[in-house]
């Protein structure tokens, strides 16, 4: 059997550049995405608590973040008819099986870095 | 007790805009950088290995995800006088150790991801 492009998208392989999975990595393998999915574990959340919570980062890139993991399935957002509108984001079942291994990651850099030294 | 911007770099949190565990995990939630990491785990490549394996990598970025990661202490970069000159990467202890997570984010997102239907 020979290997098209459309068979390469079907075997899962995220060193294959073709494949589907390259897309999700290159999303979830992203500094942003690996802590906007970690402040969401415990429930939903604001736009304006995700913003305080990743300090740093700007509103653009937030959004565009928010944006990328709404198109992947991995959290949903709902407007509430509130004045002033109140939009939540939340995590889907995608989002949380995904934060396990994010977590894992963020976990073993919060062990492995050294710090500048005792406080 | 109130907090400096020292004394946030010592509390190793990635949410901490100041603190090196955020640079760190920049680092390694980065696409490129989970797929190195990945391919040097059974042992030492070239570059011209590694660049055949990422596919769709440029060499250009390869070539600056190698030396971030070097920078980092998770691989070393070794030149032998050959001719042509070789030069290995190979995964430092730390290298090793920071495999694991990003490991276990690979299969996450190959487990995941739904293929476009079979082949």
């Amino acid at each position: 059997m020979s290997l098209n492009a459309n068979d390469q998208c079907t075997r899962n392989d995220v060193y294959a550049a073709m494949c589907p999975c390259r897309d999700m990595l290159d999303l979830l393998a992203n500094k942003w995405s690996a802590l906007v999915i970690g402040v969401l574990e415990p429930g939903p959340q604001r736009f304006g608590q995700l913003k305080v919570r990743l300090e740093g980062v700007s509103p653009k890139v937030l959004s565009r973040t928010l944006k990328r993991l709404e198109e992947h399935h991995l959290l949903t957002r709902t407007v509430y008819a509130e004045v002033p509108a109140r939009v939540d984001y939340e995590l889907t079942e995608l989002g949380h099986s995904a934060s396990a291994p994010l977590k894992h990651l963020r976990d073993w850099v919060e062990a492995n870095v050294l710090s500048d030294g005792p406080a």
